[in-house]
């Protein structure tokens, strides 16, 4: 298969490509990194992405900002920082790559464990990450031509205990190498509509 | 106690209005009709309107737009529809209500079955009442002085048949009136980060 993995210089994008690497031609996107760069915020961006890279079998997205603060100062304009970037984005690749994709192909999308498990500060996680699962669960029933569509919800990444660990004080972490796995199951299995949840 | 509907005089608001009116006092809110006007998609006017009302004990949600259409040619625009309105118009209702509802207060929103039962053109209705879930979960555990929230997620009525019927074949559809249950569940009990399912 030819796997597009949009984010693939990242936390879990590294480990993704590294896994479906082992069988499967892999190719790279980030906004600045990667072997192709898009900023799939901007559709325009990814339908001109596609255009590029030409046929495939699977995309990945592990990309996608959030905003973090507490409930009680959060802003509509940093919700929006999730429902622009980690939401919409992720869905331009969706509607995009229903079109073009091969047969057969599918798209598996990145949410998170906040979506069901609340912490402080992350209102606007949980927001976007339900939104994306919710997404998903819609897309899945109309996408043509036997693609199918997961997301993938990792818990908090032992490699990011640093950056986000104070937010996360009792979760149990999880190596990128075991949420790489639910992304391959997502591309080489054969469900849809999914959330595999890696907590 | 006192309740605010905002969105009172639609088909589910009505029969909120008249389920809370038997033992509360009602404000009614609309960004046309109702007993004062306000465009919820527009937070400054969630402000100068809870200025206007002033205390309340509870704030009801029963509005907000959604767009549908097949998945093949569902635009970022008209995502934009559900996450303007639905969503951030009941997000915007939530942070200002935090501030100034009475202690022990309650915010309910409105989701959808949708979230959870996809139905084809509803991409953009899971989505959004996905993320309105979503949304209540997190922030149910940092509502200060005892506020709750809480959202109802009600399957299609009886009354929104000859509207919206063909989009739900087979589905059950419930009154209007039972459906105000769970609003009045939600404002007269004491649970928070709940979906109550009418379906
Ligand atoms: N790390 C965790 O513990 C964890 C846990 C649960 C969920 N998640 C979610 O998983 C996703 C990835 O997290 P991560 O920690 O792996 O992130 P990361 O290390 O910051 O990597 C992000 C990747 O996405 C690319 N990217 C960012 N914005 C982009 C855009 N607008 N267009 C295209 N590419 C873009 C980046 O490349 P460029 O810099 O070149 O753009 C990079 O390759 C996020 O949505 C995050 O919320 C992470
Ligand atoms: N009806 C159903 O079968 C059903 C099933 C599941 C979920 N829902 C959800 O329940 C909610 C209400 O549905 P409904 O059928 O009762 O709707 P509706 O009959 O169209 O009533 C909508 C109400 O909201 C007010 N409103 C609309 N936009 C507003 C805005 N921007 N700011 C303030 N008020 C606004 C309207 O008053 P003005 O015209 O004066 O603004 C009206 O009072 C929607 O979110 C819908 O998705 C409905």
């Amino acid at each position: 298969m030819k796997v597009i993995v949009i984010g693939g210089s990242g936390t879990i994008g590294k480990a993704v490509v590294e896994q479906l690497g082992l069988r499967h031609e892999v190719v790279t996107v980030g906004s600045n990194s990667g072997q192709y760069q898009a900023d799939i915020t901007d559709v325009a961006q990814v339908r001109a992405l596609f255009g590029k890279i030409g046929k495939a079998d699977a995309v990945v997205v592990t990309a996608g900002a959030l905003a973090f603060a507490p409930l009680a100062e959060f802003t509509p304009e940093q919700f929006r920082v999730g429902l622009d970037s980690k939401l919409m984005g992720q869905v331009n690749v969706a509607l995009v790559a229903q079109h073009l994709l091969n047969d057969g192909g599918s798209i598996t999308l990145t949410s998170g464990i906040v979506a069901e498990q609340p912490i402080r500060n992350g209102a606007g996680a949980s927001l976007t990450n339900s939104a994306v699962e919710g997404f998903a669960r819609g897309a899945a029933i109309e996408l043509p031509r036997g693609i199918r569509i997961n997301v993938v919800s990792p818990t908090l990444l032992d490699e990011s205990v640093d950056a986000y660990g104070p937010y996360f004080r009792g979760f149990e972490t999880v190596p990128a190498s075991r949420v790489a796995l639910a992304y391959s199951r997502s591309v080489e299995g054969a469900q849809t509509g999914q959330v595999y949840k890696v907590w």
